[in-house]
């Protein structure tokens, strides 16, 4: 669908005075273009300009598809215009359409602002009919070339224009080659492929509304609608929502004067990379097949050669390949993918455009760019995707490899894992730690119980939850691939059962999962490990050098911390302390210490628990070497830390010396109807003083300790789910009389200030901004209280949502500018109103992404903090932020 | 605590060239300083300068306790004023602070700007010790009274002002007493009084750091600072925090010379209201006791007289009192309550303020005194607490009542009501209808599933929710008494038990519920039926000829409308369609519905639904004559519709013929962990548009059939959880095409639009105006998200909030203004930006509440949309809102 606002735009365009020109030659446009004449039109009038042999035709603009698909009908002056541009071609290719001794044949090809490969249709050979094909008989003098391209022409104008199914005229072709006994389309000749023709004819006669136009104009009018309309056929529309391809107008149509690389062994086609797009190496890549048209390299009926065997076969067009090459390469200053043809040992290029590549290319290409002076540094960063960067820190799954994909979730943390099925935590940890085997973590979803088992498995897979789901992000903090949200499976984790479909899988079946394409793959896959280069770390120091936010990590232990330092991170955005809670030897206290009644058992459990936590802090202490640590106090609702299964309950039942029914009616007492709004947070540390306490004064101890080794400790309290200033001095009074109750040992750099997630707290920023030395945003939180959807339910909705639409974007991924941003913005206004230099980062998930990193940067963000493995990514990003703006 | 910027404030003050007033004589202020004087300071002021008798005095401004309580010391000028109002005070009464011939005695009370009676301390009969107490024998005549003043002054200045416990005094008291055999205090003569004077001197000194100071000056500024610490100890800080007390400076103290009541059969003391405070009649209203102190008539040791009786006893008293009441009446407007003494036949008044009332008197008076012509009517309206409304029309626990309250939890929906306690709804609903018992439901919380138990009970008793939670909502639609999270019970519903402390409550016992108190009472309490008033109607004529705002109903069956209706509702502002599940013949088609695997199946039960919900429809639109209806949609997610109850599973599943297991299966997967922020409202209206399209049907054709018989009929179709306008483009789209199937049937008026209750969706309101006719804020959602609290489980921490002060106002009860309110702000702005005639309403249960209504007043709201019983609240409170502009 059109935005009804541009259609009123264009409707004006159209009203205007001056007439809009609707049509460019090859030799009027130019590559910058992209948004009218689509990318192939564009880059086919850069290429014309610049000198480079193209074969000579016409753009017909965007806008035009845009009027065509709202209308049904062409602009006035279009058909003019048309009638201009032909006339034109006509005299540059000294051809004629129609003309029975010397044709003009065009191509037909569709071309958006942006590639959407095999989405939108092609016409080759348009021009031909009863008449033309003897011209191009007498011309060539080849009659099986010329019924060839008249066959192929018919049947594709069939299929695509006329809407009749391929599968008759392949029929067709099946038929005659039975008939003649022969297996391959070359065996059959010249007068085989004119019965075709007439037979292909017939097919469109009989299912067809019209029949086959022999009026080559009437056959460009109707090729050019059909490129049109297949601007909106279900395929693309799909292809351009899951892509996330917005706000185009619609296709180009670009019609060329036809060039043939199947005239003879003079003749040739084939398609090139300027350099190698798997890793980046500056050598031509590419391959050719002799005698032969672009689809004949595609179908595989010959292998293709080496794009270097070019030279002995033909070495002028070599010459002359290598030589255009490097013209593009230098005009262009990027790694080119060009398609060309050799007529008759003259070299033409249909198409040139930035090649797709691996991150490992895209690096190695940016910095050779640099050292050959093509392009700045500050042009490299730009030209790398930073969030294909975390490609390069997991292992992949080897291209190459067979896989049989059962069924598709979410990508929640990339990399891949291949082990045998579990269905349960402990069941993880005990099949890697006691067995020592590898095993994939299968949960409808987990839960902070959870977390030694997901330690102990190579990756994870949830049939529920989304992109921000525990699973997903504690996936990625772990560094550990995720599939996440998989609503085709079934997961019945009592009877330790998985059913997809018709299949049934067990315990201990082995499965595979892509956690960058969300694959979950049947049996073992072959992997691939990470490989570092030079060239990433000198992509990593020019980022450095641009960017102005700084990057931190989100980590909980002394290793995760390293893995963040070692890729770069420059301090701790959010450092979780729940973790320190659900250790096996602390559970006990910390479930004596909530169910406790008196005082004296909870003040004890809060001792023993306070050492565990010291020396926890005391080891992070150490790997920070003074780098900035924001912790956060306790967050989630007690009840996460109670069993759940009944055998637990009685087992704790029994070391608390109380009924199993009365602790049952206890911990369901606790058992919150929406947990995330629940009993949480902050709300958590005002009800119950003395957790957070006993936290501040792990901290401190701990800080004082690493002090005094001499190394610099720099701390940043945060107080998690604040809304209301009143909770924010109630807290921030209770941490600091803690600290301060240290006395002159007090030899720490400390700061108190809060996470911002409730959007009330955005509301009132300038109210929270005087109690708090810093806000961090938590945007996974911020973004489920801003938009009303929680993370863990929303998989039911989330697919249909961005398939019909309604979403551009998973906003759990990349931050809901105008809604979350919004709260965002307003925040950074009232906090830094009141308090000019507060410190202000990110360290929700967002924080690792691009596109959300921009935003912070466009806001003013401090720094952002995302998972270890996210931060070159985010260092890369924070970097082209500042490069866009 | 002061907040810290009118510390602030006050010291600029204080720093002023020009010296401050600290102290203001009685003729030196007026009635209007309340804030600097104190209520009683500034009333007093008031009645001196209008010619009532008053004994003079002085008062010391709330600015002097701001600064004593945040300094512990005074402004550098206080002591020289002090002592010039001392002089001036002295030379009015004749008579000298420590004068032994003449000494000058006076009381010392505190008096903040709003009443907090009982909460701060008095000293009376200061300036007696040793010397002047001769003086007074000598002027009085009357050794007895003399000491008795004495001793009444040590005790009460030793136990306030140099803290030592009232029990050792009434100890010394008992124990003189039994020395001498006798029962009451005026039992005891001059010489046990004296006596009695010692011993306490010896107590103090034996129990307070300081002795009983015989310095007259020196008492007079020990009690002024005892009030000014009385400000601040826990009992008064608790009051303001309950009573929602805050912004005061602090208390003002009033020094006043002492009158005697108890001076002889001549003299006599007592308090009236100058009209009846309980149903507002015009009759002088109180009771007196002569030869008595005003402790006295509190004590009820003797009963006191009515006030008409004080006639008899000294005409001119009484003559002289009834002039007074009616100068005060006049001057005040309003009814007041009075303090008056009598000394030696003299009339001394020694308070007056505006009289608290019930509503009813409330009413009565305003009305009168506009026939009266003292007020106008726009006066009268304000004068009237709307909230106090809702009291009028439910059934109240009789005053006179005894009660033994086991537990207190929110006061959820007002009235009360008395029955046997059940502990499910199928129960509630089978004591009620079959064995004909009054049944109170006591539930954790309450589910749409339990409305017809909540339907059949007198009244609803939950452990857990808020003011705003399922069972408090559907209370106060159902106008039926609710206490909600009584969090001091705990509920066994397995067991049928409920445990409060020691006492354990079976099914079958009886209890009764104060909805407008959230007292829990054992046993049965006599109950009285509401009273309704012509003045009651009068009143609400005078309120709708000045309100601006509409006021409409939340309401969901015919019978709701029509009492809503009848309470003045213009239209229903909220339907909910979701009930119109749940009754017992329509559920199983329900369940199948949504279980169902096959599209017939589904439709086949979407057909019969629709007619259910066709004639629902067709019978409240007869009601409603035409009035404007938003009917809402269906909201919930789709898994509270379905069993939850293992044999209620096991039933379901051979109806559908399917496996029990599986049917638990599929239950199970519907489950969320967080409900309120999932599957539910338009996201359901997008995946399963087959609902929303039937319940569009179901309107469409009962509003066509009712239109037929020429009945107007005026539909509002509102999308719930909107926070994008893609979700609105889309379901609008739906509902659209929808009604304009009809064709030409289509004979009734209809708008689409949203509620508007997530956070978003305020935020991006320019871009939702474009597709909505009207908005609707669902402020109960709206409150929880934005400030991430669900009312489901905030009773864990909501009470602490609010004893912490963390909270002013329950958040669920009034709009948050500075958060909420700040995004409702911008949600209008940004709407009538882009549609400056949009509609906007409020539907959530903030619609009832005089706060929130006149908060939705302000921001131009065009109606406020409440229960039924809340009706009359509304209006008045609507009016109000315009009055207070």
């Amino acid at each position: 669908m059109i935005p009804s606002s541009s259609i009123a735009k264009a409707d004006l365009a159209h009203r205007s005075v001056f007439q809009t020109k609707y049509i460019y030659s090859f030799d009027e446009g130019d590559k910058d273009m992209r948004d009218l004449l689509g990318g192939k039109g564009a880059n086919l009038a850069e290429m014309t300009n610049i000198g480079i042999p193209v074969p000579f035709g016409f753009t017909i603009t965007t806008e035009v598809c845009e009027y065509f698909v709202s209308k049904n009908s062409y602009p006035e002056e279009f058909a003019q215009q048309l009638e201009e541009k032909l006339n034109l071609l006509e005299v540059k290719t000294g051809k004629k359409l129609g003309d029975a001794k010397n044709p003009l044949l065009v191509s037909v090809r569709s071309g958006a602002a942006v590639s959407m490969p095999g989405m939108m249709d092609t016409i080759l050979n348009l021009g031909l009919n009863d008449e033309t094909v003897k011209g191009v008989i007498a011309n060539t003098n080849n009659e099986r070339f010329a019924y060839d391209c008249y066959r192929r022409f018919v049947q594709m104008f069939g299929n695509v224009v006329l809407g009749v199914s391929h599968d008759l005229f392949e029929g067709a072709i099946e038929k005659i080659k039975e008939e003649k006994n022969v297996k391959q389309d070359t065996d059959l000749d010249a007068s085989d492929l004119k019965k075709l023709v007439y037979e292909f004819k017939e097919i469109i006669s009989k299912n067809a509304e019209n029949e086959f136009p022999e009026n080559p104009l009437a056959q460009l009018k109707l090729a050019i609608e059909a490129v049109f309309n297949s601007w909106d056929n279900d395929r693309a529309k799909t292809y351009r929502k899951i892509n996330n391809i917005f706000g185009l107008k619609g296709t180009a149509v670009n019609v060329q004067s036809m060039v043939f690389g199947n005239m003879g062994n003079d003749s040739g086609t084939g398609v090139a990379f300027t350099r190698n797009p798997s890793n980046g190496a500056k050598e031509f890549y590419g391959e050719f097949l002799m005698n032969a048209q672009g689809e004949d390299v595609v179908a595989g009926i010959r292998t293709p050669s080496k794009i270097d065997d070019l030279k002995e076969i033909n070495e002028a067009a070599y010459a002359q390949l290598l030589d255009v090459k490097d013209t593009l390469e230098k005009h262009y200053k990027d790694m080119q993918d060009i398609e060309f043809t050799i007529e008759r040992g003259n070299l033409f290029l249909l198409q040139t455009r930035n090649g797709k590549r691996t991150a490992h290319a895209a690096i190695k290409i940016a910095v050779d760019l640099v050292e050959e002076k093509l392009i700045s540094k500050e042009e490299a960063l730009l030209k790398i995707d930073a969030a294909s960067l975390s490609q390069l820190l997991h292992p992949q799954i080897k291209k190459s490899a067979q896989k049989n994909v059962i069924a598709k979730g979410l990508p929640a943390s990339p990399g891949a894992a291949c082990g045998k099925v579990v269905f349960n935590a402990d069941d993880a940890f005990a099949w890697a730690n006691e067995r020592d085997e590898k095993v994939i973590l299968v949960r409808k979803e987990t839960s902070p119980e959870d977390i030694h088992g997901m330690h102990a498995a190579q990756g994870i897979l949830t049939s529920r939850g989304g992109m921000t789901s525990h699973a997903a992000v504690v996936a990625r903090g772990m560094g550990k691939c995720c599939v996440a949200g998989c609503a085709e499976i079934s997961v019945n984790a009592s009877a330790k059962k998985i059913i997809v479909g018709d299949l049934v899988l067990n315990e201990g079946d082995v499965i595979t999962l892509d956690g960058s394409t969300g694959e979950v793959i049947l049996g073992s896959v072959e992997l691939e490990e990470p490989k570092m280069s030079e060239d990433f770390k000198t992509i990593m120091e020019w980022a450095d050098k641009v960017r102005i936010m700084k990057v931190r990590t989100n980590a909980d232990t002394p290793k995760d911390c390293q893995v963040a330092i070692d890729f770069g991170a420059e301090g701790i955005g959010l450092c979780r302390t729940e973790h320190m809670f659900f250790d096996e030897e602390r559970i006990p206290m910390v479930r004596k210490m909530i169910l406790s009644k008196d005082d004296e058992t909870r003040a004890k459990q809060l001792t023993k628990l306070k050492e565990f936590q010291k020396c926890d802090f005391i080891e992070i202490f150490k790997v920070m070497e003074g780098k900035p640590m924001t912790i956060r106090l306790l967050d989630p609702p007690l009840h996460e830390f109670l069993p759940e299964k009944e055998e637990d309950i009685r087992k704790l039942a029994e070391d608390l010396d109380t009924t199993f029914d009365d602790l049952k009616m206890t911990i369901s007492n606790l058992h919150e109807i929406n947990p995330m709004l629940g009993h949480r947070g902050c709300r958590l540390g005002i009800t119950f003083p003395d957790i957070y306490k006993m936290q501040t004064q792990a901290i401190s101890e701990a800080a004082i300790e690493v002090s005094a080794g001499r190394m610099e400790v720099n701390v940043e309290f945060e107080l998690p789910l604040i809304g209301f200033k009143t909770e924010l001095q109630n807290l921030r009074k209770l941490v600091e009389e803690t600290i301060l109750s240290y006395g002159d040992k007090v030899n720490f750099n400390y700061k108190i200030g809060t996470m911002i997630e409730v959007p009330r707290a955005c509301l009132t920023a300038d109210e929270l901004a005087k109690e708090a030395d810093f806000f961090s945003f938590g945007t996974n939180d911020l973004t489920q209280m801003t938009l009303g959807f929680s993370r863990d339910d929303s998989g039911k909705f989330l697919k249909e949502y961005l398939e019909k639409g309604i979403f551009e974007r998973d906003p759990t991924e990349t931050i809901d500018q105008d809604g979350v941003g919004q709260l965002m913005r307003i925040c950074v206004e009232l906090g830094r109103k009141e308090k000019p230099d507060l410190e202000i980062g990110i360290c929700g998930e967002h924080g690792g992404e691009p596109k959300s990193i921009e935003f912070c940067h466009k806001i003013g963000l401090n720094y952002v903090s995302c998972s270890p493995y996210r931060v070159p990514v985010a260092r890369l990003a924070a970097a082209q932020a500042v490069l866009k703006m």
